[in-house]
């Protein structure tokens, strides 16, 4: 049996979406176990089927546009998503699903489960929706914005073999996010890390990427520090946003366009589905002792249910202590 | 009389389209007068109007995919970007105009024309297709990648001058591109650099802006370091590209989706548009001693046109003197 946490108040439609979603899982997943946290009174009218479903009470929740997360998770213990989260540090579970806020989650990952020893940084590590099926996995997009070469190497070293385990790839291919693609571009710190990437052993490196190659590309693991990766996603998601306005925009503007839009609403319907989160599942969070998904706050059941499919396979391919073996055997200087 | 330079064979589809521009601008502005600095066995028969227009004959030209474009440019003084670089920095003319190599660009505008005194970096200071009429400029994408605060500043300024002058916003908004929008987000460059923006009496500094509010905000000005410019700028692209691709694959997946493209054609059309550097010009290059701008390498003869309009402007509007005496009322030490 694989027994995850599931924080159940996070998330901008929680509990509805979280407990559907959990109820869904069950239902996909014969070996998996989940213990929901959160307002019982909300969970339970919609806990319509609870086989190898619990609930475990937790009066609080933190707040989706919690300014101060780090305060908040260290004063108030009674919160849904930090009573998972230590469930994880108790070893009661082998991994959290969350949907609350990010920050949030990666504070509560860092200073409950806490970081494996030998694991210099913790990294944040979303689906990116690249054109190749199966899309690509881009770290650190935040967790981080100050680090040394040394970390970025960890991150691509965790990402290999988490790839390895929920991706099913047998020997993912790993590029350096930089403005050039050859190997002497980029800061010192594109620089020296294109270095060491090299010449690691477990690694199948294949030099630098730029970010207009981001979505057309077929590499699997995309690297960079977490000021980088932040900026890079969320200029995808503006870019997202804004084509997404001016196309509507320019269809609404004649009689043609809105005709058009008639037989093709469901070509753009899939193309819009095509770069939602919801398939993939939630981001990974990296380097602490336990298995970490941090699904997207607007979720549907359905992402939710594929969040929770995420951390299954986490656990079920051993990907923390797989990685804790890495560690051992090649260590970093602080 | 405004004189410029043109690098008559800078460009994918050089010399046909950077003569054809050149005769579309002495047509639409009486006070102009352009060299084009080329090929004159290739430039004159396509010059079928040579009112204001003087060709200067350079017998090379930088190739558009050259590799090391610093070893060319100070080895071959003999192509016409180099020539029309070397006439502004003789004050034969007031600024130039290349659709040639980028780095080709920074390096001649650098190495031939120099920096103004007392400004410490040049930037590459392309426009931005905002959803708001007339978009935004952001820089530096890529002139600089490692940079202090103060060199942040006075890129800020020299882009507040130029978009009064240039774009005719009286008092133009800036803001800097950061992973969050409180004063205290970012690394430490980001942190000292709010710090200083928010002290400085010329600018209208708006706070940070995250790059998924790139396209949709109103801000004229975004001003960023040359790694996170250029990656932000490079994402942007990708996606564009990403999304095109993935609109029409699902477009013809179906009949409904072929046959409602007839009707949204047009539509489709104006929405590429929107987001096409064609309407704006080109890029500008800030901090050398005369007026620089750099059109798309694939600029079709409007683009071309629109980009010498640019430089026009920047020469009209005074910007190199107005930061020179800028940067004597307000000097940063090195």
């Amino acid at each position: 049996m694989i027994k995850l946490a599931i924080d159940a108040m996070g998330g901008d439609y929680a509990p509805d979406i979280t407990v559907k979603g959990a109820m869904q899982a069950i239902k996909e997943f014969p070996d998996l176990e989940l213990v929901l946290y959160g307002d019982r009174e909300r969970i339970m009218p919609l806990l319509t089927d609870s086989t190898r479903i619990t609930v475990q009470h937790a009066p609080r929740q933190i707040q989706m546009g919690e300014k101060d997360p780090i305060t908040e998770i260290r004063n108030n213990r009674d919160t849904s998503m930090v009573t998972a989260f230590e469930a994880v540090k108790n070893r009661e579970v082998s991994g959290v699903v969350t949907a609350g806020p990010t920050q949030g989650a990666i504070v509560a990952a860092h200073l409950i489960i806490r970081r494996i020893k030998g694991m210099k940084r913790v990294a944040l590590c979303p689906n990116i929706p690249t054109l190749k099926e199966g899309g690509a996995i881009m770290l650190d997009v935040g967790a981080n914005i100050e680090i040394r070469p040394e970390h970025i190497v960890q991150y691509a070293e965790f990402a290999h073999i988490y790839s390895q385990a929920v991706r099913g790839i047998e020997n993912p291919t790993c590029a350096l996010l930089n403005i050039g693609t050859e190997p002497g571009k980029g800061r010192e710190l594109e620089k020296e890390t294109y270095q060491l990437l090299s010449e690691n052993k477990l690694l199948n490196f294949k030099g630098n990427i730029e970010p207009k190659e981001l979505l057309t590309s077929d590499i699997d693991i995309i690297i960079t520090d977490g000021f980088t990766g932040n900026i890079a996603m969320k200029t995808f998601e503006g870019a997202a946003k804004a084509f997404g306005l001016a196309l509507k925009d320019e269809i609404q503007k004649t009689f043609a366009g809105k005709l058009g839009y008639l037989f093709m609403r469901k070509n753009l319907s899939n193309f819009k589905q095509r770069f939602s989160a919801d398939e993939i599942g939630g981001a990974a969070i990296f380097g602490v002792d336990g298995v970490v998904i941090k699904a997207h706050g607007s979720s549907s059941a359905y992402a939710f249910k594929n969040a929770i499919r995420q951390a299954r396979l986490a656990v079920l391919g051993d990907v923390v202590n797989k990685m804790k073996e890495r560690i051992q055997d090649s260590p970093i200087s602080e």
